[in-house]
């Protein structure tokens, strides 16, 4: 196990840094345009870009041209980097640090912050309706993304996660149902996008991610309990402080990692009708349970 | 000249009713879902409908189906209506009222108007990614949409303004060249809208936006001076106030009028390619250097 986690996470090392080649691409350095500058600092962090790897690995199930594969991993990319950014805002999560960076509204200001993150989503659809796939194509990734990332998506889970905090979810289902929305959405565009560029059927991938996604989450709450911010880069037990539940609250720390497997293990048993090239998404999926930040 | 205005006053009224409509159907009333509620709250304002409006017209010069142009008008109304709501925010404008109602902001809260606004955003692409129009069509409105929209327009040109209040503008054209991204981009969608839904030439459509787009700020400014709040409905003379330079500091009151005079009979000279279908656009540059709000 041990040993396929460190040959996982070289590759994901590798396909990082191409990530961040074709990022630093798309968002050159430009000396003195203040959202351009604020905008290249948020996507050129220190991530692991996990979702990216997800798009370029499901794009390699059904031999999609890596080139246009890595332009839909980068506008989803994106799409996560502008979360990332409002959210950090004083009005969200008011976070100072990102990554170990000091997060946008620090290094730049609020309104900078505002202005990056909507122009980082705009990129996003920038990117895909210039990547090199036929338009019908093209089309169903736009749709496909703007349905992960909005209302019906991600943004309508943050929505949920903020509400949270008023009034606190009565049971696990209330939880995983806004996680699906606030991470589980982009992790299953990110798995269904192969499947799209590649006209496939998207049915097992789509059930793969919405194991890793959830598994991703339970994780995160396991994370935030026993990580110390130096490892983390981020601050952690934020949400037991601001009494938002987390799955540990409801499965207890043990019964979390527990159901962490479990869906590791259908995550897994979703991907049976891929051969071995499916391997590294079958690492991923212990990779996220495993992950030390 | 009255008359005809008046004429284009009850075309454009009840082109906002029909807009309103497709705006309604599109963001429907879902009691309790605090997020949807915002992005409706925000899209059905009583604004104008310009934008709307010059993507219907230019649609109908080319004989484009009305229902199509419809959900395109629509998207670019919720491009409009996220960067108000983005711009009111205490960290851009702060404003308490917008078209004489509470900002999202202030009607919600800071946190679901930043959503608001992504959501809004987000929704946009996917009203087009729905628009009934062969993929290559939609393909190229995403793509314009989103440059009009982004850092290369809208977002760039609200940045500038922003950066405006600490480094002033030293001279007009870099007004010119901050109003072109941050108002005139989206009014040049709107106009090539049409040409790009028939597939047509859009270099007059452009030109007449570009008029227009500019011509619009001028006399925006020249109301920002002359008119009362009342009437306005939003705070006015705030670009005074915070010792923003404004079209009027640099060509004077009546110079100011002058210009938007100039600028409109640019935009009718741009327009001479077409017949009577475009009468209603003449007027539309008329209307945009008289109205009073």
């Amino acid at each position: 196990l041990t040993q396929a986690l460190t040959a996982f996470e070289t590759a994901l090392s590798a396909s990082a840094l191409a990530v961040d080649g074709e990022l630093g691409l798309l968002f050159p350095k430009r000396g003195g345009d203040r959202l351009r500058d604020a905008m290249r600092y948020a996507v050129l962090g220190q991530g692991k870009r996990l979702r990216p790897f997800l798009v370029l690995q499901s794009a390699r199930l059904f031999d999609v041209s890596a080139q246009g594969a890595m332009r839909v991993a980068a506008a989803l990319e994106c799409v996560h980097c502008y979360s990332l950014v409002h959210d950090d805002l004083p009005a969200m999560d008011n976070d100072d640090l990102r990554r170990g960076k000091p997060t946008v509204h620090r290094k730049f200001d609020e309104a900078t912050a505002i202005l990056c993150g909507d122009g980082l989503l705009t990129s996003a659809f920038e990117i895909i309706a210039t990547a090199n796939f036929p338009a019908e194509t093209q089309m169903q990734l736009v749709l496909n993304l703007a349905l992960s990332s909005g209302a019906a998506g991600m943004v309508g889970g943050q929505m949920l996660d903020i509400e949270a905090e008023t009034k606190n979810f009565s049971n696990v289902d209330d939880i995983a149902a806004m996680q699906a929305k606030k991470t589980g959405a982009l992790f299953r565009f990110a798995c269904e996008a192969g499947a799209i560029m590649a006209k496939k059927d998207a049915t097992a991938l789509r059930q793969y991610a919405d194991y890793i996604g959830l598994a991703f989450q339970v994780a995160d709450d396991i994370l935030d309990v026993e990580a110390d911010a130096a490892t983390l880069g981020k601050a952690t037990q934020k949400d037991q402080s601001r009494g938002k539940a987390t799955f540990v609250d409801f499965y207890g720390l043990q019964g979390a990692k527990s159901k962490a497997i479990d869906l590791h293990d259908q995550a897994i048993a979703a991907l049976s009708v891929f051969d071995h090239k499916a391997d590294l998404l079958r690492d991923a999926a212990q990779f996220i349970i495993m992950r030390k930040k």
